[in-house]
């Protein structure tokens, strides 16, 4: 049975190998609003997974644990479940599908674990780890629909209370439930008064849809960037503190995402995975009512410098910081020049530019210039759009 | 007199204002080994100079104070100074040169000081920030050649005693010298054992030249992307402690210090600008000795997305996950289809293709396929290179 002595057991428990992650106050990702962010992020592993993972193995018997354990992931668990093992000196099998992201691969492999790659997507690791948990009798270590883990992630509860006493909400993201569980279940039996938010991402909304309709739901399918919550079936025993301890359940968009994201890097210089920006993307785009104190849990910082790329690359191009224009030149000298001083002459930074003849539907003469740059905002690309226009030139498409 | 007391003395007046930044344990940065991370980049404003510029007012005068305070920056100082004005409840006046990103003038804008940008470059700026004082009398607060400014960044060696006591080393990024000035002097005072390196970019070595040549130099120009610390002559006060207190200094490159960007965010889940990463990237590169308990300044975080963009797309094809390479086709159909399914099969991900005619030097027929895409190493790029190659394709260039 879960219970607030088990959490405080788990805190106890790890507290050599958990660090206690700071709370900081943020007054810039929302203009004139106060703002906490539990860094999750900054813990060891770069996410809170560890903590469920230790706490469970501690609770294993010493014959369980000479037969080893093992878990199926290609993300964060992975990589909790290895280092906790390592930590308690046992040993742990970890099945990754093999298109899982060599850098998750090889961190989880770092942390001493053995790591199978299973051809296939995420179902057939499992499959994989299925039979060899039936062969060696290992002990499988759950995700989030277990009372050990859920009372390991729990450990982040007792921390915010500690840290900040007079809290009146906190925003948790959701993939499986584990950690909302744990720490809804802590609040509430702490602080009654502390509003508890779940936000799940608008493509991986199962416990969303199973909150909503009252019982347990399977979407057929996941499609996200937070790939940290892209989960078809929320836990029964997570579904079931959730619905006793959360008051609400929102969800956020893949682009409400990546600019908490970007907010994230420019304004807290933390790094913050699709997963662990969900509850600051609920902060930042009033998904739940404001409350003076809010706390949103960062809960993980493990995403691939590809997608991060993007996300910046993303961002950019909405706040008009890079734009790319295609410009109908004339086939006739001095043309580049003239157009490349005029971006100049208001302070762009040209970074690329494509010069091609036009198509069949354009002037026989005519050639395009594709040019991206750096501008300043929106106001800045449309100043220089205007002077290109004024000078006669044809602007042909543009994406800002 | 610079003295350990007055640095105690700035600690205590800083105490409800600055954040006393967490010192983050790192075993990734440098494999198997230990190194410790100050995080004044998670600093309120970005980085340590909120410290130095507070303490700074603090022992104004009352009749100083109602002068206000000027100050010339693009960068750190700028906010700092601006923040501590605003927490002093005096009036700040900023000078900018236009030059300066626009995101860095909006965020000191924002700790309400009174911005005055001036056409033309830093010196410029500095020109008018001294007519301007000449005019009103008010307090010119310089960057770092100060002794309650160094006492205020001195306060960051009395946290690392008291955050690890048993500390070996400290690495120090230096612009102007302000910060290594006052760490190294508190270290000196209160552990003299402690090693203290100072770090500057190959591009703006004033300091190392000066520390070298036991004179104060000046550099006719400076060149890095640690725009921080792009400091052409050193501070005459803060020479002298470095001579008397730092034990070396060594210089990293522009690669190394977008190398160690990317390691932080990677592995800490922390976002440094170029000056804040040169302690970490002396760190990586060996440049000075290993000693079991190091800790690196990392200084700042306020690095332009733009800019961090381009150091993860460097990281990106330096480490193989971002691959380019052009093709030679013969011009007949199902080339491109060809070429496209070899590199699926490969499991890397294309992400643009460009199709041109072929120039001068080529069989009148050929044409080029240039294809950018996400690979998993530069192993994987090799891979698919070769199964090219195998079926018959010339690989005209690469750029891995």
């Amino acid at each position: 049975m879960l219970s607030i002595a088990k959490i405080y057991d788990a805190a106890k428990v790890l507290n050599k190998v958990a660090r206690k992650t700071e709370l900081i106050q943020s007054k810039t990702i929302i203009e004139d609003k106060e703002l906490y962010l539990k860094s999750e992020n900054l813990q060891v592993t770069g996410s809170f997974k560890l903590r469920g993972a230790y706490y469970k193995i501690s609770k294993l018997t010493e014959e369980q644990k000479k037969k080893g354990i093992i878990a199926c992931s290609a993300g964060n668990h992975a990589q909790g479940v290895a280092l906790a093992a390592q930590k308690s000196g046992i040993k742990a099998t970890i099945f990754i599908p093999a298109t899982a992201p060599i850098s998750k691969v090889e961190a989880t492999r770092k942390y001493g674990a053995d790591i199978k790659l299973i051809d296939g997507v995420y179902d057939d690791a499992y499959k994989a780890a299925c039979e060899f948990q039936e062969e060696t009798q290992g002990e499988f270590i759950h995700p989030f629909n277990d009372e050990d883990v859920i009372a390991g992630q729990g450990t982040i509860g007792l921390e915010i209370l500690e840290q900040l006493p007079d809290i009146d909400a906190v925003i948790v993201p959701i993939g499986g439930g584990g950690l909302i569980a744990g720490i809804s279940y802590a609040i509430k039996q702490l602080k009654p008064s502390c509003k508890v938010y779940g936000v799940q991402a608008q493509g991986a909304d199962s416990m969303y849809e199973s909150y909503k309709n009252e019982q347990v739901l399977e979407l057929p399918t996941v499609h996200t960037f937070a790939d940290g919550t892209a989960v078809k079936r929320p836990g029964d025993l997570t579904f079931e503190l959730c619905k006793e301890y959360v008051d609400d359940i929102v969800t956020v968009t893949d682009d409400e995402i990546a600019s908490a994201i970007l907010s994230l890097m420019e304004k807290q210089k933390i790094v913050a995975e699709g997963a662990g920006a969900l509850s600051v993307a609920a902060a930042m785009f009033g998904k739940v009512p404001y409350s003076e104190k809010t706390v949103c849990i960062v809960s993980g910082g493990n995403i691939d410098v590809n997608i991060l790329s993007r996300v910046i690359n993303r961002g950019l191009l909405t706040t008009g910081r890079l734009s790319h224009l295609t410009i109908e030149l004339l086939d006739k000298p001095g043309q580049l020049r003239d157009v490349s001083t005029t971006i100049a002459q208001y302070g762009a930074n040209i970074i690329r530019v494509r010069h091609n003849q036009g198509g069949g539907h354009t002037d026989i003469n005519a050639c395009f210039l594709q040019v991206s740059m750096e501008t300043k905002n929106s106001q800045h690309f449309e100043e220089i759009k205007q002077a290109l226009v004024d000078k006669g030139y044809r602007l042909i498409s543009e994406q800002q």
